[in-house]
């Protein structure tokens, strides 16, 4: 597997959804071969992912001094820019002359299980082609969803986000009383949706009081239903609900909501319906609470967007450095000679927390997906302390509230 | 005005939305009270404000020590619960049979224009009635509208936050361009929708790149037209929406849409429609920009919702010291005799940031609405730098972000 490291240029990319720590793993990249007695070369950001690859928009990363790099990865989203492509065949092939003329000898892709899989193309085109390159894969998703990992750089503040929102939001529901729906992101995996039981203090009614996960079929009669019970028992209830959640025919709710509601339902090229970005999931949530219990009821929801996934000043500390180490472990194998590789993170059974960076195959991790463990789903509509366990010491210390007693 | 101090016990309540730091407010009049030799009585909060004070529902805040007022003074929204009712007449009658049982001489009102009116009709009931009785009320808004105040507490935190999120979305919006458009709360007053400008270098191209307040008419053609000229210029465009924007009738454009897509509104006991807790006014206008653009383009739209107020972890440490030191002044105006007030934060003028806590009557600052003024506001979709000069202290720093050249 390991070879002699190739002599040449380096080019990285940031694909797919932006997270809080996506620049963190990018600046590890830089560190890593910065750091590496084999690699003399330059290093190129492609602008926009594989778009700048296609149509060689390079920026130059080389030599960028150590407190700009350390800002640059404190920065959220991604700097480089993003795609949602995924290149074809030929495609690889119009990058290939770009990574040619530019004497890239080094390929490093930052993003989720569609970019482990663009990566995997453009490791195959290019050996195929008899293109001599290191290519490795940097995991990212606030989705969480990779195989073979632990977790995911960018899940963590995420997470934290979700899990702040929901403490602040349940002290509002408590201070003044009704039902509130919140949205979160996840199409097929429920672990953001998960993390809004952070902050929950254990055999409390803090909320949420009711989570729900595309891991669990959808009953829209027993979700009202569950509200309203919640409601009657403490006179109020704070509900989380993933954006992924679908019917039993596994039918996505957004989609059969939105399409009863005489709307058009857009779809992106992978035939995925855009769930992000509008409001109407969680609307229409609460209307069906409302025309359950009654109009005085007082409901309210919202869909928290964006917001969880490139907030600027929300972030895991524990998050930020994995991603930051994930980029310089992938640097380091590349420049050692070896030859392609996804890195994944995983934990190192024991009471301490403790992970290490292992390169595995980028056919292993690519266009798979890890779902939330069955056993951490409660009734279908709670999640267990098992989840809390596991990603306490990933998302990190939430902030202190104090209540008035006797609530 | 001032009079001896009278002998008795205190209550205080929150009412109206909660902000991030009214148990600031409340743990500042407990300190006060705690510290004035004038007063040794027992402290009482309302449940849920007016509700409480006309049920007897008071919790004991007595002898708290100050590690536990601490913590509850950094945890978001309203610790004692919160009311939206305005008692009338009676209704405050049935409050002083409570203060009397109680041996309640003290009346403290933490909220903002309504709730300094409510504050205003139960010191005069009580004068009426000859029950002798300090009055105070403490500003808190995250709208920043009460007459005669530079500022109220609770703003400086909702706008950090608002100013966070928008840093971020700016650079996701970046990394994926297309149109975003964020509703951000504001019934009546702009300001913190103006607070999106907060982290926008200026004579760059970081957005919000367009800002509608409701003190400018909102004219959707208008709206359109002017998202795709931005777009047009830089590849994308961020917009700044207050929840709270109506048409030249001055028709709130959340119920006019609601109504023109066949939804029934919803409306409080004032006859309010219902702006925040639904997507519904965000999703309209991202669908009038798809239909002026054409499907093909990018639009995305989140409406911040109920984390703007009560968010758990972003706040502004100028807004929450100026919280509590509102809170202290009117128990020590109070407990030297001063009958009845409300405080106000007034800047000095000066190159330094420097606020005065200067009482004013009840009736000046009662029911009254501050508007954001016209010279901020340029071009009726744009905010102007003296908002930022304003507005930068009060809020604070902001996350430090380094972008990559050439955007």
């Amino acid at each position: 597997m390991s070879t002699t490291p190739l002599k040449g240029n380096a080019v990285i990319g940031q694909s797919g959804g932006p997270t809080a720590v996506i620049n963190q793993s990018l600046v590890g990249v830089v560190e890593g071969l910065n750091a590496s007695a084999n690699f003399d070369g330059q290093i190129f950001g492609a602008r926009h992912a594989v778009d700048g690859m296609m149509s060689g928009d390079f920026i130059d990363l080389t030599g960028w001094d150590q407190a700009r790099l350390d800002r640059l990865a404190g920065t959220p989203s991604s700097g480089l820019g993003s795609s949602r492509h995924k290149p074809k065949q030929d495609d690889v092939r119009a990058m290939t002359r770009y990574f040619e003329e530019h004497g890239i000898r080094y390929f490093f892709y930052i993003g989720g299980n569609d970019s482990s899989d663009t990566c995997r193309i453009v490791s195959e085109v290019a050996q195929e082609d008899g293109y001599e390159m290191h290519s490795f894969h940097v995991p990212k998703t606030v989705d969480n969803d990779l195989v073979l990992n632990d977790h995911t750089p960018g899940w963590g503040s995420a997470a934290k986000f979700v899990a702040q929102a929901f403490m602040g939001d349940d002290l509002d529901n408590q201070a003044l009383p009704g039902v509130k729906i919140n949205v979160v992101m996840g199409r097929h995996a429920g672990f953001l949706t998960a993390a809004s039981v952070l902050g929950r203090r254990p055999g409390s009614n803090d909320g949420p009081h009711l989570v729900y996960v595309p891991e669990a079929d959808f009953d829209a009669d027993k979700f009202v239903a569950d509200v309203a019970k919640v409601y009657d028992r403490i006179g109020r209830c704070v509900v989380a609900v993933s954006e992924g959640i679908h019917d039993k025919d596994g039918t996505p709710m957004a989609a059969k909501l939105a399409e009863m509601q005489g709307h058009r339902v857009e779809r992106d090229a992978h035939g995925n319906v855009q769930l992000s970005g509008s409001g109407a999931l969680a609307d229409f949530l609460a209307q069906a609470v409302k025309d359950y219990m009654g109009r005085r009821t007082r409901v309210r929801a919202d869909t928290y967007g964006y917001l969880q996934r490139s907030f600027s000043g929300v972030v895991s500390d524990n998050d930020a450095a994995e991603a930051r180490a994930a980029g310089r472990k992938a640097a380091e194998l590349a420049t050692q000679g070896v030859r392609s590789g996804s890195i994944a993170i995983q934990r190192v059974p024991g009471d301490n927390y403790r992970i290490e960076y292992n390169r595995i195959e980028l056919s292993d991790v690519a266009a798979k997906t890890r779902h939330l463990p069955d056993e951490w789903i409660v009734n279908g509509n709670d999640i267990s302390d098992k989840f809390v366990e596991y990603a306490t010491p990933i998302v990190g210390d939430l902030p202190v509230v104090e209540r008035i007693d006797g609530w």
